[in-house]
């Protein structure tokens, strides 16, 4: 059986009249997310699935005709997980926007994967809720792409992750079968976790949705404070007395030299003589912000040190400013690739040092910035696309970076996701029984491999 | 290729002397956990693994022989998850009880199944660190147990359950080869969760032997109230109206009129007249008990009840004396069939007005206490055993309290587990397509049903 011609007569036959798109300029422009430097194949057609039998009918389709689909969001993944491979169906869930119910006295809201993350939190803080997961994509991104890689942010050295708030969902299978996982209650046991094994699996076992989350009371408005380090290791210092300490800060961050270097480049902000790298916290609760940031600053005087807090929310955000700054400012200088390595947090000086020495070695401008909280960082590695040599070597960097969080006892990816850009690495990371099992369970929920395939796992 | 005659012959071949027991007392006092009215088999041998590779070759060795495996811990479990099958082998890990080490500064520890969870509890307190999964059963139950069956307890409502505390797992797989999953890191997502598909799956998908957990710095010395009520409708408004709040109690549990009645029985409390039905709330925050207790016994208050906070830790025993002792009051009473069902925290009302329904329809006392804050709770349905017609009668009860959890949006299990004893309702609370996606998973994992058969999923 080999693929018809053309999956969008296929589909057009089964779906809602606009539903099914093959302009090539729309193709081309859902057919990568934002990791630049990642391959993308021509996909066949796009499908904008507006409900969950919809989507289960494309499922089916393409199960029975052996097509590749590729889930979509808002595509502003970092690993290539939502670009297109040759002949694919990009299904698109973009359009199943509703927020069906928030359930203020169970605190806990029903959602399609479409909603975007900042609508949602907004319309859940309308009720007094609040729905902590914050990628920095969270202005654009959607629920079902940060449950599909299970996506972090900043306040998760608080809150935890996206599969920390997921209840259970609703997925259609391979082969177009509809799926409910987990329960609207705080606690069960019946069965095995598919709700989990599903989130964070990058579209390659099922397509999601539905989504049940928590939810819990509104924190308090955040409350800044920053320190200012003469190096970067009385800086690490720091962040494991505050984590080893009873408060925890609802953000810690931290920019390394390279990364302080550049956005100083671009603004005065005005950080003391000999600053070498910095961290902020924020902590977000009224009864604990003195002692929260009291802790903090105590501890970075503690180790060498100078720290302030933010006398206002104006203050606070200038003193965030320089963190959200990093990305934007690396993107002029040229190409950039964001790695997201995250190790125990007692080895995150040596991750940064080791990222200075690969930046030596390689001699490309690699900046360390990230949640040092969670000892989760985010080397960024800008070269210049036009120039070869520094092209290979800046690849070179990305992977040794990648190696580095390894011997350091940690992961090659804290937040961001295997997709296509760390498939070949993933192996490295399982070893082979863990490889294994994943190829296993690939194949028991995809036996026809449609789904996003080349992703997570580049052979099963 | 039949099961050979005797697999202790095999296995003492392959395993240190003293490895392998065969006295029929030996094996009949390993036969069952403690659901007294679940059925268990007759094994063939009782295995005390103390190493990895001990467990990998009797998995090699009934792999390739197809004999079942019942892994156990200390049998507490309340499902029969640990019973044995006929001509099983009771592979047990109660010998393997290192705690391999606590790293303070990331706050994560490596243990290995035969730990006893307040032997480890201990031992992180004396580091200053909290371990925070609290089942009934702490003081004999092992942290093994607790994974496979993702054990609950009182502090759930603030610190969540045992999986929320897993970083990381080594699983011996059906045929013997060593998994590892996971990572110490705070964060991580490279590849599916497989440690959230092992924890609770109850000795079904490979056989744990080495458990990372993470830690917390140490709790407050906790403080308690309590609150009176003349009806449990009261009581059901307040346990929304504190879990609704902003602070969260560190333990809000619920006794029932006829708990209460059972316990009033046995020793008077001193519970003001007219009382019906009691909840019980702890703190453990030394910043935030004034704040939650007052806001406990203000809602308390709002909604007609009494409520009052203990002058100190004595009488804060005596409070939660009450609660605690309702199982062993019971128990004296007759044979006890403990249900475990959960609820959405706003049908709690309805599930103990249900309980008492059918505790006048079967014409059985059903006591039904448990963790209000997270909407399971603990029916008891007390009978005499040596009467066919009220077993009967429990029996149809337990099955009825079950159905009545489904009805409200809930499920059969909050903590428990579904073992042998809920496996035919597991059926019904999953629907065909989550069974099917359950066979297939145990499937892959376990191709020749060796692992605990018979729990969990009745057929694969």
């Amino acid at each position: 059986m080999g693929v018809p011609p053309d999956p969008a007569s296929g589909l057009t036959a089964l779906l809602p009249e606009g539903a099914v798109l093959t302009d090539p300029d729309v193709l081309a422009a859902h057919s990568r997310d934002h990791a630049s430097t990642c391959p993308a194949g021509v996909p066949a057609c796009l499908v904008r699935a507006r409900t969950t039998e919809q989507v289960s009918a494309v499922l089916r389709y393409a199960h029975e005709h052996r097509i590749p689909v590729v889930p979509q969001g808002a595509r502003t993944g970092l690993s290539g997980g939502a670009n297109a491979v040759d002949g694919a169906i990009l299904l698109s869930l973009e359009r199943m926007t509703a927020i069906l119910g928030i359930d203020e006295e169970n605190q806990i809201a029903t959602v399609e994967p479409g909603v975007v993350n900042a609508d949602f939190s907004r319309a859940v803080a309308g009720k007094g809720l609040f729905y902590p997961p914050d990628p920095a994509s969270w202005e654009m991104s959607t629920l079902g792409g940060n449950v599909a890689t299970n996506a972090g942010g900043l306040c998760c050295v608080k809150y935890g992750v996206t599969a920390d708030w997921i209840r259970g969902l609703e997925v259609v299978l391979a082969d177009g079968r509809v799926l409910r996982t987990g329960r609207p209650t705080a606690k069960g046991v019946a069965g095995y976790d598919l709700t989990r094994l599903f989130v964070g699996s990058e579209g390659t076992l099922g397509v999601v949705t539905k989504i049940v989350t928590a939810l819990r009371p509104a924190a308090g408005a955040p409350q800044t404070a920053i320190a200012f380090f003469g190096d970067i290791g009385s800086a690490c210092a720091t962040v494991t007395d505050v984590m080893t300490g009873r408060l925890r800060p609802s953000m810690l961050e931290l920019i390394d030299p390279i990364g302080l270097a550049e956005v100083s480049r671009e603004r005065d902000y005005g950080f003391p003589p000999g600053t070498d790298t910095v961290l902020i916290a924020q902590s977000d609760s009224s009864a604990e912000n003195t002692a929260v940031l009291g802790g903090f600053t105590a501890a970075a005087e503690r180790n060498g040190g100078q720290a302030l807090v933010a006398d206002g929310p104006e203050e606070g955000k200038l003193f965030l400013a320089a963190r959200r700054s990093v990305g934007l400012v690396l993107e002029k200088r040229g190409a950039m690739l964001s790695d997201d390595v995250c190790v125990p947090r007692t080895r995150l000086r040596e991750l940064v040092a080791g990222v200075g020495e690969l930046s030596r070695k390689f001699d490309v401008r690699i900046a360390c910035t990230g949640h040092a909280g969670d000892g989760n960082m985010h080397p960024a590695i800008v070269f210049d696309a036009a120039d070869p040599d520094e092209t290979r070597r800046a690849n070179e960097a990305f992977e040794a970076v990648m190696a580095l969080g390894l011997d350091l006892g940690g992961t090659i990816t804290g937040e961001h996701g295997v997709g296509a850009l760390k498939a070949n690495w993933l192996e490295r990371e399982l070893g082979p029984v863990g490889l294994d099992v994943h190829r296993s369970v690939k194949t028991t929920f995809d036996p026809r491999s449609i789904l996003n395939p080349g992703k997570v796992l580049t052979r099963f």
